[in-house]
């Protein structure tokens, strides 16, 4: 795996049982010019006389995911997304087309291949979802494969994804393999010149990061029409979707180094935001925005809501986002065309939702970041991002209307908004209520869960992590048990909304019950430890999530990768 | 409907469009003496010439169940319960085998039938589902046919259900069925005798009140090997489970009218205690039994937890009852031999739930009954109901102590119980946390209910009720809006933990909130009406009640009649 250089590469030296000697060098890699391009390049040399070199090359459209039944982050439900709908072979070139499931959307692959070699015999079969072309060449020489493969999709290319799939394979596959290879090594110079990482005196911790800092340009989307999933492009666990660990653990790394594709992910936010429109209707909220907890399309694809859609913080953070967006760049453009209605509409959704009583503004039943405590009122994590969400809303109302009141009157009133409303933005910002426990002095994660019994950390046996795979959700919900970083989250977000020694307390107590079974946990725990004065402790974390995934901490590498701890530690 | 001999007649007057004129007689009966007999009575007479009648008898054992995806109170997942395995006809005798999909259950139908006519053709026709047989009779002659059908299945007849259909089908075959009916007079005068309630000046509630009443003697289950399903035998509805209604709803009458029918329903529980301390175990209580939310044999067959196993209520309730039957029959033999060990197991399943904090014991993480507020802290209802059980389940162990310590010892040592685990109990009773708003002077329904927005229920439109169907649970959690008598209930059932005050305000501040969605609702507020002076409210809900299945008031007769609130105004 070549880092600076963006490919793959592998070399087998093969001795048959026969005693017949060759050398295979592959090469592969995803192009970051063309995006849609994926190109592989063989080249058989044969040490001894060998009689035949036989290369075979299918493209299959006709795939299924791993299943497990028995493991909750891994595909529920039917695990075959693609249905293959034609297959084809013409002047050289294969065409399998594929539609998903349930969204219909179609997604296309056109290949083709050249072989370098004096001569050979070339066969073909096509089938009702692959193709397989053969290659027979004689011995004695050395064999030079390489394959283009086009995929294009109706998100980007609508419903011309064949002709346009065409179109790019014709500009790519006169160039060879060495010529794409110097396009790639262009782009990943300008990338690690900005992004790259030195750390010195630890080879692997350099590693890991370098190798994280890749994988996160691999994987983010670098248009409006995708964002980033949660095994980036390596795995199918979780299925390809988004979730908000995009905008919190990711976004800030791209918003640091590379301004453009961090605005091309709140880009894509704010494409679907018709469809978190019709969500928050669906959820019966009258007005405002409710992004999905999971989705590619747009749509809600979580089928479990407790852990699921009750995730309203995912609003409040992509809006959060969007704030950092404009503190960093300060995009007056962007923020007029795309910021203000997002947090307006955002806005909408926390006003809808909570409720005052007694001068305090309340949210309740919902789910706050800690998948282990579900369906509760009044989560600390959420109502200090809901809070920031509402005056951020007010706050760029008022901007505008001192700064460009016609472009605000032509949004309003697209929105039907009111200075009303807005004036409710402000007083429940004002007023949001924030949980506090007077006797530990730390932000109470909800309003019940300060009560509830503590689990045994300790004595729970090493066998029984994590804890989702072998209890119970109404037994994790009824103690004091802690998925990932919550309250301690919230601080680092957002740490002037509480003194130090209350975010120092909430840190010592909350740690004390956090298991960090999802991989969103301990790397804000490595930041915070390191603000805290903690310095070990967030060095062992931080050497934790450095080579989580080279390390396959957490056993599940065949689902793919963990993206998002990719980010903080960066 | 002869509710006063038990059968159901019918009579067609026929007029064919060709002028045909035939008069039909119909009879059916479900014996309460022979419980695995339905006997079928047919009498045809002409009345103009007629040239042929024909008869067609089938037994089909490929049923499917009513499936309507847009209602959650109906079936969910496959419709498709039973799978016949054999069908056969030998002497006479048709004989189907159906499987239950889930359980394995055997279930067999075997039949015969009688045509007691001049002369006729016979037919059969034997598929792999079905039995048909036809019947051709000469014209100008009445036509009497009887159809003799037996039901056995494994939870009664273990594996000789052919066999045994068999000796049953012998046994009552010869009996006409007019001396059929006689047996079933004879039983019903019994029954009447004992249970009938003669209400004066008004019909119609007089007649819902003997209908309920009659359908309540023919749906309960007369063995230990049954209990009474939500939709009586009515209907499909639920699935044929039983809930913890049983014993909340259902179990008062027969304990004041049929003590052994009251006696099996808990014998029916008794036997499936194994089952309950498994599912303990499978929620990760080391100790206890946890009985399932919905079940027939004995297993858990909830698929939504919020709603479903959450409901840790139902221990409580099995307990309740038991407490109940000893409280009315001073059946010292059973409480030894059964209600101890239920008792003892349910106080478990309690004390290893629940915590202790400031002095206080605290039950987190259920659902109480009422189904618009899931997964809550201290819900007044299960709390009080687990009072009630812990204690009476250390008075038991203390009254055994004194009077027949062997037996003690012996039950005690089979459950590897201590003095300490009771003493627990003891502790847990007196200490248990019952929440209460000085402000209200109310019950709190639990810990966050008050705090929580209330729901505007004047101006929700009627067509959006029952809510369940037009709102997503997330929204009704989030609100002060119930489903069901909860708190309610709990003063019904436990009268002498509050005072007179509390009770009165509570049922005034939920009454307001109650949609009564559920139709175990409205019942207890008849009874609490009346109990509080409101007689003009009681009389109301008590009309609404009598009457609800004979008006359809829930617009969905066609998944079976509501069992459960049949019961409380009787």
């Amino acid at each position: 795996m070549h880092l600076d250089s963006g490919f793959a590469e592998r070399i087998v030296h093969w001795i048959s049982p026969k005693g017949k000697e060759v050398k295979i060098h592959f090469r592969r890699l995803v192009s970051f010019n063309v995006k849609e391009l994926f190109a592989i390049d063989i080249k058989v040399e044969t040490i001894t006389p060998v009689e035949e070199v036989k290369i075979v090359s299918t493209v299959n459209g006709d795939v299924t995911n791993f299943v497990d039944k028995d493991d909750p982050r891994v595909a529920s439900g039917h695990a075959k997304r693609l249905q293959v709908t034609e297959t084809g072979l013409e002047d050289g070139v294969a065409i399998v087309k594929d539609t998903t499931y349930v969204t219909e959307l179609k997604v296309v692959c056109v290949s083709s291949s050249a072989l370098a070699s004096g001569n050979y015999d070339y066969d073909s079969r096509l089938t009702e979802t692959a193709l397989e072309e053969t290659y027979v060449c004689a011995g004695h020489e050395t064999v030079h494969f390489t394959k283009y493969a086009i995929y294009t999709e109706t998100l980007r290319h609508g419903e011309n994804v064949v002709d346009e799939g065409l179109v790019l394979l014709r500009q790519v596959q006169d160039k060879s393999f060495d010529e794409l290879l110097e396009d790639q090594k262009a782009y990943l110079d300008v990338y690690w010149k900005i992004s790259d990482i030195v750390i010195e005196g630890d080879q692997r911790v350099q590693e890991g990061i370098r190798f994280n800092l890749f994988q996160l340009l691999q994987s983010v989307g670098k248009d409006p029409a995708s964002n980033i999933a949660a095994k980036g492009l390596s795995g199918e666990g979780y299925e390809g979707h988004y979730f908000w660990d995009t905008e919190i653990y990711i976004f800030p790394v791209f918003l640091m180094t590379n301004p453009e594709i961090a605005k091309n992910m709140l880009l894509h936010r704010y494409s679907i935001l018709d469809h978190a429109r019709e969500r928050a209707r669906e959820m019966e909220h009258e007005k405002g925005a409710l992004f999905p907890w999971r989705t590619i399309t747009g749509t809600e694809s979580s089928a479990f809501f407790p852990a699921g859609t009750a995730q309203y913080h995912i609003s409040a953070d992509i809006a959060y986002s969007y704030i950092q967006y404009y503190l960093a760049t300060k995009d007056e453009d962007f923020m007029k065309r795309y910021m203000a209605e997002v947090l307006f509409e955002t806005a909408r959704l926390w006003e809808d939702t909570g409720h005052l009583q007694n001068g305090k503004f309340r949210i309740d039943d919902v789910t706050g970041p800690d998948e282990y405590t579900c369906l509760v009122n009044n989560n600390y994590y959420t109502n200090v991002m809901a809070k920031h969400n509402l005056s951020w809303a007010a706050k760029i109302y008022y901007l505008l209307d001192e700064t460009d009141s016609d472009h605000l009157k032509e949004v309003a009133s697209r929105l039907e908004l009111t200075e009303t409303e807005v004036g409710n933005w402000q007083i429940a910002a004002d007023s949001m209520y924030l949980p506090y426990d007077e006797t530990l002095q730390i932000n109470a994660q909800d309003d019940s869960f300060l009560q509830k019994a503590r689990w045994d950390l300790k004595n729970t046996p090493p066998e029984k992590f994590p804890l989702l795979l072998n209890y119970h959700p109404l037994t994790l919900y009824r103690y004091q048990v802690l998925k990932q970083a919550d309250t301690v989250l919230a601080h680092f977000l957002l740490e002037d909304e509480q003194d130090f020694e209350t975010i120092k307390n909430s840190y010592d107590y909350y740690e004390a019950i956090t298991t960090h079974d999802s991989s969103l946990s301990s790397c804000v725990h490595s930041i915070m430890a390191s603000k805290l004065g903690y310095p070990e402790k967030a060095y062992s974390y931080f050497n934790e999530n450095a080579r989580l995934d080279l390390e396959n901490t957490y056993k599940n590498k065949k689902d793919g990768l963990h993206m998002y701890p990719h980010s903080p530690q960066v």
